[in-house]
């Protein structure tokens, strides 16, 4: 199917480059908006110029909601102002918000007052991208709890409501508070003479529109939930969202752990602008060089025992490198534990029992096998002593970090603690490797030249 | 709220240990299926066993849907095989496998010979968890194209099919080959004498039963579905697969690569058993310290220019750590970009003249840093230029390795890129690092004594 696809872009193109711009228009017309809105942004930008204008505006709308960020917003700008409201006027709202975030004020102003659905947008600009409120739509039905099933039906076929807006009616007293909800299922399955209210169920699952999208998107998934309502301060039903914009929270979510594990900022691509990368990963290698100073400064403390056995500077780098990593590895399960609210605070001592007894057979392990080969290496059984001992400590910090920093960062100091854990439990195992390897070195120097 | 759960909690352990079980079932009752599960799961060994046959049939099996899937085992181990065949009678078909494919070959036989819908199950035990045929449930409504969308109204009346099984009906031929599919909300606006194959949508998206659960999620991801048809080899339709699973996949394949990328064996957590750590985490870290080993082999061949100049010792471990860095850094985003579909091997001369690009920025301002630093501590030039082009060139290296490693490993060797990249990545610039500034040092000895 790919490769079918392919051959269709290709052919789009073609069309377009040979000025056929009305076959290109007819051609992408029988593909799904998401393959669609894929050839948009695949076109360079003279072919899009020409192909934009002669898409009817319900497929152009359609195709726009499906279009990657970075497009939409370089296509957004290429269409003229009288021509965005009515086009914006037909795209869902959730994305119109975020567009008109993207246009700057002016801009913004002069497009909301062209249009039809500005009473349903304007409300919803005013919630921040990362909470519930940013994502919901303004498109869905709300009904009062009086009408009987018949009434709702009737009504139902005269407004015939979009696909993804209707799987839920939700019921609301006079101030718009949410009472209830109906699925169409419940609608189609009740007498028609009930009345709303009694079929409804009242036991909603919802939140407030100030809930962080996190939060809000594990909400949907801990209740296997298909749309979920939202509420102002006052209780009164403001906007819904639908689980597809859920599925694109968590794996945006589970984006950011992964880079900022890394040590990248959030949001960036494979091909991102290069300007942007240096940008993002930069800041981290810096610090990390910073640390990297500081443990190298340890290390010029015991320039005079390296220059006796110079052999330390070989197994150096293995404990502090081999405490990275484990420490690293910790921390990873943590953070990832923590975001999945798989474990909290009150587990801290459990996870930290387990990290350590952990932490200890990988420091018998890794000790002994770095015993053996300072042995091999140095024919000097003190020096596989000290290896092996410093190899061993370090592993137990390496548990101790790898727990408590990532638990430190979230509930001591409040911050995602994917942050920085990686930079921290480095520079602790690096620092505290070096030094407790050298320095026992140095007390048992006589033994070791 | 989080708050007010944890009392309900208590207050239910609290009866259950009053052997109040009856009480503690009403309270239960209560609550939201994923809560029960919660409380279920948290309880004691002790008071489990008491309060599991107290729980209305259909309340457990609801329960035992959202369990984590931990628990889930543990829970259905206590459960005679009598109760277990009506009670998975209940219990959604795509978890129901699960079930039975963790019970064992002659246990599952067991059950499934006293279940009634084993004619429905059966049928999905022979595929893999990991594909779309092991996620999908046999709950679904199929109909027949002639019918009118009155007698499919009074049909659903008579069934009253649950919630989340009704959001799509299926249209098929006599063959069982899906057709065309229904919404509910077209049925309802629909004249009450058209046929279903009038009104129905004939292009419908659908997946093979055997594709990957990854690609089936992205597919999903893409088309914005809430509900997919999964095909047999001869168009039949077979299950239908809802985006709840969906959620819990795209979660589950990020965590896996987050855990793959710090060298731990996917489904671990941080509460899983000791043991089961261990093995998912020493085989990497001993990989790890074999590359170390290697590396430290290198620095022994130098021993002779540390003993003279031990303050190479020092910076040496700053130009492998940076590189190391550096080169998870590029390997991150590059195999998050792979996993994303964001990128493919058609992008790699692109990529990787960014990263080559981006390594050069790195190299000049961590060569200058470095160089300063080395000048300030040593007072030798010679050696501050041997640092900074040691650092230039290895961060080429990490450029080169973050971008071909990931690479290689998908398309070369057709496994996973985030599996291993790490510690190629890490050997690579560890290795070359050393290599490259202690060889460089060595030609230039007399000029850094």
């Amino acid at each position: 199917m790919e490769e079918e696809q392919a051959d269709l872009f290709s052919e789009i193109r073609d069309l377009v480059a040979a000025s056929r711009t009305s076959d290109a228009v007819a051609r992408l017309g029988g593909l799904h908006p998401a393959d669609q809105a894929d050839v948009i942004a695949e076109l360079d930008d003279a072919a899009r110029s020409a192909l934009l204008p002669a898409i009817p505006r319900p497929d152009l709308a359609r195709a726009i909601e499906y279009l990657p960020d970075q497009s939409r917003s370089s296509i957004i700008e290429e269409i003229p102002t009288a021509d965005l409201a009515p086009l914006l006027d037909e795209v869902d709202d959730d994305i119109t918000v975020d567009i008109l975030h993207e246009l700057g004020e002016e801009r913004a102003g002069e497009v909301l007052r062209e249009m039809k659905r500005a009473w349903a947008v304007s409300p919803l600009l005013g919630h921040s991208d990362e909470t519930a409120g940013g994502h919901m739509t303004g498109a869905f039905i709300r009904l009062n709890g009086n009408w009987t099933v018949e009434r709702t039906i009737t009504y139902l076929r005269r407004v015939r409501p979009e696909a993804d807006s209707a799987y839920y009616l939700y019921v609301v007293d006079g101030q718009g508070r949410l009472e209830g909800v109906v699925s169409l299922r419940d609608l189609i399955i009740a007498p028609p003479d009930a009345a709303l209210s009694d079929i409804m169920l009242r036991d909603v699952r919802k939140v407030r529109d100030d809930m962080d999208q996190e939060e809000m998107a594990r909400f949907v998934q801990r209740y296997d939930l298909v749309a979920l309502p939202v509420v102002d301060a006052n209780d009164r039903l403001v906007g819904v969202i639908t689980v597809d914009d859920v599925l694109d929270i968590v794996e945006e979510e589970a984006t950011e752990d992964i880079l900022k594990l890394a040590g990248i900022g959030v949001k960036e691509h494979a091909l991102s602008p290069i300007m942007d990368s240096a940008r993002r990963r930069l800041p981290w290698l810096l610090v990390n060089m910073a640390v990297g100073l500081c443990s190298a400064l340890i290390v010029t403390r015991f320039e005079n025992t390296i220059s006796k056995v110079a052999v330390l500077a070989a197994l150096m780098p293995i404990i502090a490198g081999q405490g990275g990593n484990a420490s690293i590895q910790t921390a990873t399960i943590v953070v990832r534990g923590l975001a999945l609210d798989e474990i909290d605070v009150g587990d801290l001592v459990r996870v930290l029992l387990k990290e350590l007894m952990l932490g200890a057979v990988k420091g018998l392990l890794f000790g002994s096998v770095l015993a053996v080969v300072a042995l091999a290496w140095s024919g000097n059984g003190t020096l596989a002593g000290v290896a092996a001992a410093a190899m061993f400590l370090n592993m137990l910090v390496a548990s101790l970090g790898g727990v408590l920093i990532p638990m430190t960062l979230r509930y001591g100091l409040k911050v995602d603690p994917a942050t920085a854990a990686g930079v921290f439990d480095t520079m602790l195992t690096d620092i505290m490797g070096f030094f407790i390897f050298l320095g026992l070195a140095t007390i048992m120097l006589d033994r070791l030249t």
